[in-house]
């Protein structure tokens, strides 16, 4: 699945029709937050009442260092061997969004063979971060004392992508600032939907009603809770917390909303592949390279060039 | 030209070949690491020879602080009423991809109009800093002392972006440490090129042959200087190595390289645009909405799906 190989569709389409049941909760947080040892204690949490839990980790940081590998050991160790703990780790190899869609192909996996939780781990907050946000359930974003403390150091698209803000090293100088911090972010900003006109840039196209895009703006309050992963202190809360969140979604619509922006999501990215295949097939590569130096040499701009390319589409 | 709205698109057609000129440098570090104070006294070390700077601090983490036009008085003052810079501070209405967009109109806009540099200022190292990184002709990556001190916290696309690496802030305990680390992670990463195909995900789609997209592997020893942006310290040396790195990328093609992969996204990004507005027109939306609810519905796959709609646009 990984691999993006062509045998990666076929699996999907068998796979597909099983999919659907699994909570997937996505957690986010800079390094150096806990985000590993708190994955691991929640996954344990969850373990408790007999639920399976699927753990991805998304590390777009060491495409050299071979730490999926690495990483998968020290977590499996950590987690002592319970069989109803499926760890994988993936590291990036360049492309952040060729990540963003592998790990949308595992998680569908381990959806199809049954794990009832699947938590997938990413750093940071850039545009992967947001598309794998798109397609959880819910998302638990990380922050750790002394992190976040001014406007400033806020994120990119935090306020979007959070369903539970968590401090994590809660026993830590300057954690309560951390909480107090957010709580004021929190109340501050009352964040537009994605959905919302105002929100949405002028020069975008969609090809679905605005509907379609879920926001997070859904009238569930996000809170921020206080966790210490080394010695569990906020773990239960945490799991309750993502227990509830799930239960909101479900009886409010929220998830089958989610689910909708999902799909459309990866409908949308289908169709640009294969337009992208049909322009291969149809505009000989010297053509395709001509109006490139066109265009840096300035002898014709962008739209222009778009223009030609497209009218060898031929559409009916 | 922000606004994203038609009219944009027409200045662009008009001012494009009046562009090409400016040499364009991203600067992208996480909040904390003295960004603003050091692209205003790299502008100021630039002006020196009377050259004509733009600054485009792209600031997606403020959508609702007004920090856009709050930075620029702050700014302005700091560079005091020199006419020669022109600085602009635009903030995310939500979508980081639209705000990549407009910041590259932005910058066609300041290239047009006879700016020698063009400083594009971006926060962290998301999908969005690597698409404008992609657009730059020399890109500076910050750190500041005690950040990126560990292999764990190395950001995701540091190694593929990076021209020039600076650790600001350099009066600070730790610097020579994070220096230290920054020479190591160079030292051991040897980043493989963007075009290297053993980099790219197999399910990637493009367009055009593997050289259209220009590597940061190309023959450049990236190195790491020390700033203190407060006193000046080492932005002349900074200032020189950005100049030497134009030179360089004058002398070895890698100037064309950069403008053709700059090019190439842009044609792709509008005739994504026109594909989905063809779509928009004939495939009815109910029908779009109907399939969406068949995926997630599970009655039908997601490559079924597109392949419905992709039919429906009747190519010849």
């Amino acid at each position: 699945m990984e691999s993006g190989a062509a045998a990666a569709q076929d699996i999907v389409r068998i796979l597909y029709a099983h999919t659907g049941k699994a909570h997937i909760v996505g957690i986010t947080g800079s390094p150096g937050s806990g985000k590993s040892s708190l994955v691991n204690e929640l996954a344990k949490a969850f373990r408790v009442d007999g639920r399976r839990v699927g753990i991805v980790a998304v590390d777009p940081s060491s495409p050299f260092t071979g730490g999926a590998i690495l990483g998968d050991r020290v977590r499996m160790r950590d987690l002592s061997g319970d069989e109803g703990i499926f760890v994988r780790s993936m590291a990036s190899r360049g492309s952040l969004g060729g990540l963003a869609r592998s790990t949308m192909a595992v998680v569908k996996v381990l959806d199809a063979a049954g794990y009832d939780v699947i938590l997938v781990e990413t750093v940071g907050a850039g545009q992967a971060e947001v598309d794998i946000a798109t397609s959880a359930h819910t998302t638990i974003v990380l922050e750790a004392p002394g992190m976040g403390d001014d406007v400033q150091s806020i994120k990119a698209g935090i306020l979007e992508i959070a369903d539970i803000l968590v401090v994590n090293k809660a026993d830590q100088p300057g954690a309560n600032r951390t909480v107090k911090s957010l709580e004021m972010m929190l109340h501050l900003a009352m964040p537009p939907a994605i959905d919302d006109p105002a929100h949405r840039d002028a020069g975008h196209r969609d090809w679905v009603a605005r509907g379609e895009t879920a926001g997070r703006s859904d009238g569930w309050g996000v809170s921020v809770l206080q966790t210490v992963a080394t010695t569990g202190t906020g773990v239960i809360e945490l799991a309750a917390a993502v227990d509830r969140h799930r239960e909101y979604l479900l009886a409010t619509g929220g998830w089958t909303a989610r689910e909708r922006a999902r799909s459309r999501s990866e409908i949308e990215r289908l169709l640009r592949e294969r337009f992208i295949d049909e322009m291969n097939a149809r505009v000989p590569a010297e053509e395709r390279a001509a109006l490139i130096s066109a265009v840096v040499e300035r002898r014709m701009d962008p739209y222009a060039a778009a223009d030609r390319l497209y009218s060898g589409l031929n559409f009916l």
